[in-house]
């Protein structure tokens, strides 16, 4: 099954950027924060055209940014191991340099002039924020512009569309996510990135905290940079109010090979395409060739046990991010009855025919759900499953007289099982299938977002990436 | 020790306005919701020059919706019992008629033109959203134009400064406050009224959410409307993202005679007036002889392990909120260096010299003492503490060339433990000291709102009110 296809991506072949190697670099003076820079830059003015992975660029502002880093590392006083790394920003988050619109007509122009904790820190941290990247409107499924750097018809996914894009056309070494439901690993798999959706609470989401499942997340080229990233974050600002926040070492934990993996299908399965699950079945292989045991559906009743009780992952997680948005929508709706989708009003719509009984009969299923995987803790050291179900679809937009397409930027079912278990997850680019990325990600238990790092590390260098027609 | 003074307040004699009596004279049709109303403003007109609990008025607003109102009784078909009643809103919270001005210069004229979720439901319920309430700035310490009713010179408490005096100069029946710390209960305690602090999550704050111990409250004349207002808005939007919210009867529940109370000193004790511990002395006399068991910190080691892990309250609950806050305040100040209090400016220097680690240790503080709690489970129905220590203390602004005064709305010190445990609890109207209130509460275990509204009425309706000079 090893051989190229016509079309853009070969996971064997794709070299992501990477900013974790420049510092030596930097260092002996071979390059400097604002040649990197510029780098990406002049990759952006090529791609951007066709790729439209940005919301808002402030060049000027990055270099700047990108002189004041040059100096430091000249001066051998770098602020941390990102000074100088160009980062982008996903439209949700607020930037005091740049406009965020959210992704939504209704705030076309918003210049709240306020930075959010973790770009905040960021700065701090001396990471250049280059750009607000291209999200989903208001987080959700109404897509933006952007497009799947490996075939401009297809879906990059969302709703982080404009990071996962940015990263995966080599425009930045790393850019900022967000996840409720799949708006992180989804994407990081159609487009062949690295990415962690952390614990939940796991990175300070700063004034976006209205949603019980939504985390802050990374995606970069590398799984050093990606650590890099999130770490520098948590140590400077924490996870969400309430909560202990990503913890772990300071530079990206060592290998760990897993003793075993529990094997998680979803209820995405039965509907999956037979070239991903040909690829999958030969990842899984190769796991299995290195030792490592693998624990399916059939061979523990703990794990049949998961897959029930995640069974109805996407109507649970719809409902409840429905009715926790709630509020806000109707406010949005009621105030830009033109500004908002037909897809937004949809879900509104949906939660408005909601109860709080509904609600709470929701929160107990998510919590028992929580209990299943709590209980698998012994059994496995992480679960493997797909990122993504199969190869992104192309996406030429709804056509007029037929019903709005559910799903423009593809389908969390994959991803909803991490965000209602609260779990750290790893996204890794392990296959093509058609030309195209398909990620494969491994998720734990929550506050074990080192422990994933380091099982997807190992993974990624034990695994030879599978390419399937 | 019962005889009246010379100043204003007097618990055997204080005539709260109250609602939930008015619907048998709207259904008989010997009385209106504009009516009613108009006695409000009437009241208003009279008192507001001395009380300024007011940062905004919608009269004409009110007027519209109390005829329509009335016109739903007339008609037979209320929305609910509280529809018709008048009701203030901390001005912290956003409503779509008025302006939101967090009792910040920097936010002066801020008009976001969208309804809190509580806001939102009440209108549902029927309610008229007559004003916002002041707010100590930002919900802090710095206090805004607020006095206390019962004697201009002395503050209301605060942060829910105008919600607390409007109720008590019988403005209005009811009013939205929030607390952090102790902004619901102390100003309670201070002006005499009723309240509601619910278990944490117990009412959905929409935008809100920024904080892990805030909650939305609520003042009123009586507990009958108090546990009224509380249940229409949660029936309709829940609790916080993420939990169940206040659940219980849809009328107030009956009174329930408590078989044993845990007396709480915290660690305000040693500091606190002989008055009020002579007047908190004999409310527990009363409970005493009508066969209450009475169990102290010298009666039971699980007491005393309560009273230590609450111990350091003020330091534990003001940095884990500074922290919680940093980023916001960080961004206002920046914006507008003019527009902030020094004293919130203290409280983010605080917070800026705090660490991830640092928060963390707290956290787990914090969760130390919610345990030392749940192991009282079955040693009390209750805990019973004075709302406020002492009566509320003369202020009349800082002094020029003086330090800041640390707490000029009052020391929030008898509340932190309730706000710490995500406890539920309500203040009751039970002392004057020297002719002002002093409330004293009852809080429980976290989603026993319902039980401790019972617990407090049937001491309202048992122990006579006690009056000290």
């Amino acid at each position: 099954m090893a051989h190229v296809t016509a079309t853009g991506y070969d996971p064997r072949t794709h070299a992501p950027l990477t900013f974790h190697d420049a510092a030596r670099r930097f260092q002996a003076g071979d390059d400097t924060p604002r040649d990197y820079l510029e780098r990406c830059l002049a990759t952006i003015e090529e791609r951007e055209p066709v790729v439209h992975a940005f919301a808002h660029l402030n060049r000027e502002g990055a270099r700047a940014a990108a002189d004041a880093s040059t100096a430091r590392w000249a001066a051998g006083s770098p602020l941390s191991p990102i000074d100088g790394m160009p980062v982008g920003i996903k439209d949700l988050l607020e930037t005091r340099d740049m406009p965020t619109e959210y992704g939504c007509e209704a705030f076309r122009g918003n210049f709240p002039r306020r930075d959010n904790a973790a770009v905040w820190v960021l700065r701090q941290a001396g990471a250049v924020i280059l750009g607000k990247t291209v999200t989903a409107e208001l987080g959700g499924a109404h897509p933006g512009p952007t497009t799947n750097p490996f075939d401009p018809r297809r879906s990059p996914g969302g709703s982080s569309s404009g990071s996962a894009a940015a990263v995966a056309a080599r425009m930045l070494p790393a850019a900022l996510g967000t996840q409720v439901g799949g708006s992180i690993i989804r994407p990081a798999g159609y487009c062949g990135n690295v990415a962690l959706k952390p614990t939940q609470g796991g990175i300070n989401r700063g004034e976006r905290q209205v949603t019980s499942m939504s985390t802050h997340g990374v995606h970069a080229g590398c799984i050093e940079d990606m650590w890099q990233v999130a770490i520098e974050i948590a140590s400077r600002a924490g996870g969400d109010r309430g909560w202990p926040g990503l913890d772990g070492p300071s530079t990206t934990p060592e290998p760990a090979r897993p003793e075993r993996l529990v094997v998680l299908e979803t209820q995405a399965w039965d509907d999956l395409d037979e070239s991903s699950k040909e690829g999958f079945a030969a990842v899984l292989d190769q796991l299995r060739d290195l030792g490592v045991r693998l624990i399916g559906r059939g061979d523990d009743p703990l794990v049949e046990s998961l897959e029930c009780a995640v069974g109805d992952a996407r109507n649970v997680c719809n409902a409840i991010t429905g009715w926790e948005n709630r509020w806000a929508t109707r406010n949005l709706v009621d105030q830009h009855p033109d500004g908002v989708s037909e897809r937004a009003k949809e879900v509104l719509a949906a939660a408005e025919a909601m109860s709080v009984d509904d609600y709470r009969a929701l929160l107990i299923i998510r919590e028992v759900a929580q209990e299943a995987h709590a209980a698998l803790a012994d059994t496995a050291d992480a679960i493997i499953t797909l990122s993504c179900p199969g190869p992104a679809h192309v996406w030429l937009g709804d056509r007029p007289g037929e019903p709005l397409h559910p799903r423009p930027t593809g389908d969390p079912v994959f991803n909803l099982p991490s965000s209602m278990l609260f779990a750290p997850a790893v996204s890794m680019p392990l296959m093509s299938v058609a030309g195209l990325p398909v990620g494969v990600q491994v998720f734990g238990q929550p506050q074990q977002d080192a422990h994933m790092t380091a099982v997807a590390r190992w993974i990624l260098g034990a695994v030879a990436p599978v390419v399937v027609d």
